[in-house]
C-alpha cells in the first residue's frame, strides 16, 4: 500500500526523533501549559488538507455503545450455553436456583416442578417448564426479571443466597429466543385473592430491555407462585453433568426440598424433601472494612445516607464501634463531623490507611446459614446408599472481607462402586456445580488431602479411589467464581485451608469406621473356624474314648465355650 | 422458625394437592381465559391480611438494576485482573493492543512508548504509561473511550483487530480507580496543526459513564498519537507471563511495530521494527447466512435499511447474489418484494430454513491479514536465536460462519534450552496469549501432533521436547476466546485440524533439517578417520617399502583421493 505507507514512515520517523529529542514527561503536561502556537491556526481552512484529523473524525463516526446483551449474546459460552447440552442443563438449573431463592426468602418450604417437553418437528429443540410454589413476583417486575440482563435484588446486597449477578434466567430467555425465535412464557401469582399474571416477554438486545408480547390475567391452580417457559435448542442426554444428575444433586444439598420432574422418553419422578424444617434465613451484613478498596470506600463516602465521618463509618460498616471509628478519624487526622461527600481524594487515602491500620473485630458469621451436619446427613442418605456417613460443619472464616463455612460430607461402601476414584460432589450456597472440576479449589483440596492416611487408596495428585462420595459445601456471602457460568471456586488459600480441615475430619471418623470393619470380619473368619472344625474333633473324642453322644455334646459345647472366651479376649 | 414454618407447610401441602389434581399444563393456560372469581375481590381491603402478597411487594423493592461496571468491578478476575502481577500486564496489553489497533487502521507505522513507573511512598503501586503516534482521538470521544465499558468500535463490526469487546482499557481505568483512588490522565492530538488535549478521567461505576476531572489544551512534541496514563496497584515481576515477555513476543508477531519500554529498575529497552512494511488492512465483512442464528435473523430484519426481503438478503449478508435470494424466497414461499421488518415470526423461521437449505459460497476470506511466512521469519529471527527457521501460512478456513486464518512457526537449535518442554507461543490476532495455556486450543492441537515423527522426543500427551520454539497464530474475525481476558481460545474442531496441519507442515521441514545434520554428523566423523589414520599407513608403508618422502606423500594423497570418494557414495 504505497499510498499509505509513505507518508506514514515519514510520520514515525518524526515520532522518533521527537521521542529521542525528549525524555518522556512523568505525569502528562500540566494543564495550565500555554496552548501551542499549533492551535492559534484557524482548523476551518487547514482540516481539509489535514489527512490525519480526517481518519481520527472518520473512526470516531464508528465508536458506539454496546449492550450488555449484545455483548453476552455473542459471548454466551461465558454464561454456560456453550453447546446444546449445557444450554438446557443452565437454562433449568439458573430457574430452579431463582425458585429456592424465592421460597426460602419468602419462608416457603419449596416444591418445584421440572419438566422438559421435545417441541413438534424439531429434535433439537425442548420447551423447560419450571414451576414454583413461591411468593410469585409483583406484575410490574416479572418483565425486567426475566428479560433484562443485569437486574436483580442479589447483587448489591451481602447475603447468601444461590444466585448473586442478576444475569441467569434473563440469559437463558435470551438463549431461547436466539436459537428459537420463540418469547418466554411467565406465569405468576402473587395472592390466592387475585388472578395469575401471565405474560410472554422477548430482550430486545439492542437496549437490554424487556418486549412484553402479551399479557393477560389468568386462571391458575397454584395459590402463590411462578411459572417459567423457555423454548431452547437443546440436547437431552442422561449421565454425569445431566439435568437429571443436577435435580438429584441439588435434592441431597436442600432436604428440605421437592422436586418432580419428567424429562424425555421417561417417567416422571419424585424426589421427595427429607426434611420438613425450612433453613434459617441468611441474615444481610454490611461490608467489612478490610474487605473494601479504596475506590469502593470513595463510591460509599459519596453516596452515604450519614451526614458525619463518624456516623458513616459506623453505619456503612459491619464490626465499627463508635469508638473504632473515633480511633480511625484521629489516626487519619480527620473531623468526626467531617461530611463524608466532602472527603477529598488525598484525605480518602490517608482515611484508607486509618482503616486497615485500626484493629477490628472479624465480621459477623452468624449470617451465613449452613446446610448443618444433620440435614446432610439425611441428604447423603437420600441421594446414596452407602454403609457409612460422616458429615462435619467447620466454623466460619473470612477472606476477603467476606464471611464464609464450610461443610464437608463422606458417604462409604454400600451400593457405591468399589473400583476407581471418589465421586466428588461441589456445592455453592447449596447449589451443585458440575462442570469445570478441575479448575475448582474444591478438587485441589480434596486432591491434596493425604487420603492414605485414612485407610484408602490414592494415586499421588488424583482424587482418593473405592466405594466413596465425597461432598463439599460453601456457603457465603459471596461466592468467588471462576467465572459467570458460576462451575468452579476461585482458589482462595483461606478458603482451600478451610476445606482441607473438613476433609480430615470427615477422614479420621472414616478411618475408625474401617478398623472397626476390618476388625469384624477378622472376628467372624475365626468364629467360622470354630464352627467349622469342633464337631469333628468331637466326633474324633468320641470314637478315641468311645464317648456316649450325650458326652460327646458336652465336650463340644464346652470346648466352644472356651474358644470362643480366647478368641474374644 | 415456627412461625414462618407453619403457615407455608400448609401452603405446600395445598400446592402439592392441587398438582397432583390436575396435569401441568403444556403451554400456559391461554390468555382468553375468564379471569377467576378471586379477580373481583377487592385488593384494598384483603391486601392487609395477604401475607404473601406483602412478602412479594416487599422483594419487588429490592430489584434493582446492576450497571456493568459495578459487575464487573466485583468480578474484575473474569477482566484479568485476578492479581497485582497480572493487574499490570493486563492493563499495559489493553494500552498497547488499542494503541496498534488504531495505528494499523490510520496506515500509520507503529512506534510505542511503555513505561512502567514505581509511584513515590507505595512499593505495591505504579504508573503506567502508554504512548503511540496513532491518530489520536477525537476529544469528544477520549471520555468514553477510556471511562465507559461496553462501549467501542470494533463490536459491532465483522472485522480482523485485536480489541473486539470494547471492555480492556476501560476495565484498566476503573481497576486503577478502585486501587489506587487515582484518575485516569489522557493525551490525545489528531493533528499537528492543532494542539493536543489533556484529561483526567473517572467512572461513575454506577452509572457506567465517564466523568471528566479536569480537561485543558497542551503543548506536545507527537504531531498526533495518544497517551494514556494509568496509576494502579500491581507488581512487577521478570519471567515468564511477565510485561517484558508480552512485549518481546509482540515483536515478534508485529515485526512492523517498533516498541520502546522502560520498567522499574531496568534500562530502556528499544525493539526496533525488523520490518517497515504495514501489514494490508482487513476488510469488513458482512455475516455469512450459515452463521446466523434465528433470533439474530429476526433482528436484522427488523433493523435492516433494505426496502425487500430480496434487497435485504442480498445487501445485507455476504455470499447471497441476487440468484441465491430469489431462491431463498421461492423455498421460504415468501415473496421477494416482501417488508423486512413486516415478515413475523413463522416466516422468520421458514425463511431460516430456507437459508440453511440452500447452497451459498463460504465466506469470503480475503479480509483475513495473516503476518505472512516472510514476516513471520523475520519475527521468529528477531526474537529466536536458532540454527533452523520455518513458518507456514494455512489458506483461509471457516468456523461457524467466520473465516480464519492459522498460521505456524518453528525454531530449532541455536541459543533454544536443549532439555525440557518446547516454548509454545500463542497469537490470536497477533496479540500473545500468556495465560491459560492448559485450556487453549492451541496447546491441544500441539499435543495431539506426533512430533516423534518428525524426529522429536515427546511424552505421551505432552509438548515436544529439545531446543525448539512453537508459534501458532490464529486470525480471525471474530476470535473464539474462552473469557473475557482474551487468554485461550474455544476447541472448535475447525481450528484445531487447521493448527495440526500448519504444524505437520514445519514438522516435515524440521524433520528434513535433523536428516541433514545427521548425515553431517557422520560424514564429519568419517572425514576425521581418514585424516587421523592415513598418514601412520604413509609411515608404515614408507619403511617396509622404503618409499622416499616424496612417494609416501604420493601415496598418501592418492589413498587419500579414493577414500574421500567412497565416502561420499
Amino acid at each position: 500500500m504505497p499510498k499509505k505507507t509513505k507518508p506514514c514512515r515519514a510520520h514515525s520517523k518524526m515520532a522518533k526523533t521527537t521521542a529521542r529529542a525528549t525524555g518522556r514527561p512523568d505525569r502528562g503536561p500540566s494543564p495550565n501549559a500555554v496552548p501551542s502556537s499549533a492551535a492559534t491556526a484557524t482548523p476551518a481552512s487547514s482540516d481539509a488538507r489535514d489527512e490525519h484529523l480526517a481518519i481520527a473524525r472518520e473512526m470516531a463516526k464508528r465508536q458506539r455503545e454496546i449492550s450488555v446483551s449484545e455483548f453476552f449474546t455473542r459471548n454466551r459460552h461465558l454464561l454456560g450455553f456453550d453447546n446444546p447440552r449445557k444450554a438446557l442443563l443452565t437454562t433449568i438449573k439458573e430457574a430452579v436456583d431463582n425458585s429456592l431463592d424465592a421460597c426460602e426468602e419468602a419462608g416457603i418450604l419449596p416444591e418445584v416442578q421440572v419438566e422438559v417437553v421435545p417441541s413438534d418437528g424439531h429434535e433439537d429443540r425442548f420447551r423447560v417448564i419450571v414451576e414454583d410454589n413461591g411468593p410469585g413476583i409483583v406484575r410490574e417486575q416479572v418483565p425486567k426479571v426475566f428479560a433484562k440482563l443485569l437486574y436483580g435484588s442479589k447483587f448489591h446486597r451481602l447475603k447468601m443466597s444461590r444466585g448473586q449477578q442478576g444475569i441467569g434466567i434473563s440469559a437463558a430467555c435470551m438463549y431461547g429466543q436466539l436459537t428459537t425465535g420463540q418469547p418466554t412464557r411467565i406465569l405468576s401469582r402473587v395472592s390466592p385473592k387475585r388472578p395469575a399474571y401471565y405474560c410472554e416477554l422477548q430482550i430486545d438486545t439492542r437496549t437490554n430491555e424487556p418486549r412484553v408480547l402479551r399479557e393477560a390475567k389468568v386462571d391458575w391452580e397454584q395459590p402463590h407462585g411462578t411459572r417459567v417457559e423457555i423454548e431452547l435448542e437443546g440436547k437431552y442426554q442422561k449421565g454425569r453433568q445431566s439435568v437429571d444428575d443436577y435435580l438429584e444433586q441439588t435434592a441431597i444439598a436442600n432436604p428440605h426440598v421437592t422436586i418432580r420432574y419428567r424429562l424425555p422418553e421417561q417417567e416422571g419422578v419424585v424426589l421427595a424433601r427429607a426434611s420438613a424444617q425450612l433453613p434459617a434465613e441468611p441474615r444481610e451484613i454490611r461490608p467489612h472494612p478490610y474487605g473494601v478498596e479504596i475506590g469502593t470506600l470513595m463510591k460509599m463516602l459519596q453516596s452515604t445516607r450519614a451526614r458525619t465521618l463518624h456516623g458513616f463509618l459506623v453505619q456503612d460498616f459491619s464490626r465499627v464501634s463508635p469508638r473504632n471509628a473515633s480511633d480511625i478519624c484521629t489516626a487519619a487526622g480527620l473531623s468526626p463531623r467531617a461530611r463524608p461527600s466532602r472527603i477529598a481524594q488525598r484525605e480518602v487515602e490517608g482515611l484508607y490507611r486509618a482503616i486497615q491500620a485500626t484493629k477490628l473485630r472479624r465480621p459477623p458469621t452468624d449470617c451465613i446459614v449452613p446446610i448443618g451436619q444433620e440435614q446432610m446427613l439425611k441428604g447423603l442418605r437420600k441421594g446414596v446408599r452407602a454403609d457409612f456417613y460422616e458429615c462435619v460443619t467447620r466454623p466460619p472464616e473470612v477472606y476477603r472481607g467476606n464471611p464464609f463455612v464450610v461443610e464437608a460430607g463422606i458417604a462409604y461402601g454400600g451400593d457405591l462402586p468399589p473400583e476407581g476414584p471418589c465421586r466428588l460432589l461441589r456445592f455453592a450456597n447449596r447449589v451443585p456445580l458440575q462442570y469445570q472440576q478441575g479448575a475448582c479449589a474444591m478438587t485441589e483440596a480434596v486432591t491434596e488431602t493425604n487420603w492414605r492416611a485414612y485407610g484408602l487408596q490414592q494415586p499421588s495428585g488424583g482424587l482418593p479411589e473405592g466405594p466413596l462420595v465425597i461432598m463439599v459445601h460453601l456457603a457465603s456471602v459471596w461466592v468467588p467464581f471462576t467465572s459467570e457460568s458460576k462451575e468452579a471456586i476461585a482458589h482462595y488459600p483461606e478458603i482451600i485451608k478451610e476445606i482441607k480441615l473438613a476433609l480430615q475430619e470427615c477422614g479420621r471418623k472414616l478411618a475408625l469406621f474401617l478398623g472397626r470393619c476390618r476388625r469384624a470380619a477378622e472376628a467372624q473368619r475365626k468364629r467360622e473356624y470354630i464352627e467349622r472344625y469342633i464337631p469333628h474333633i468331637g466326633i474324633a473324642l468320641r470314637e478315641i474314648l468311645a464317648l456316649s453322644e450325650k458326652e460327646e455334646r458336652q465336650v463340644v459345647t464346652r470346648l466352644q465355650d472356651i474358644l470362643e472366651r480366647s478368641r474374644k479376649k
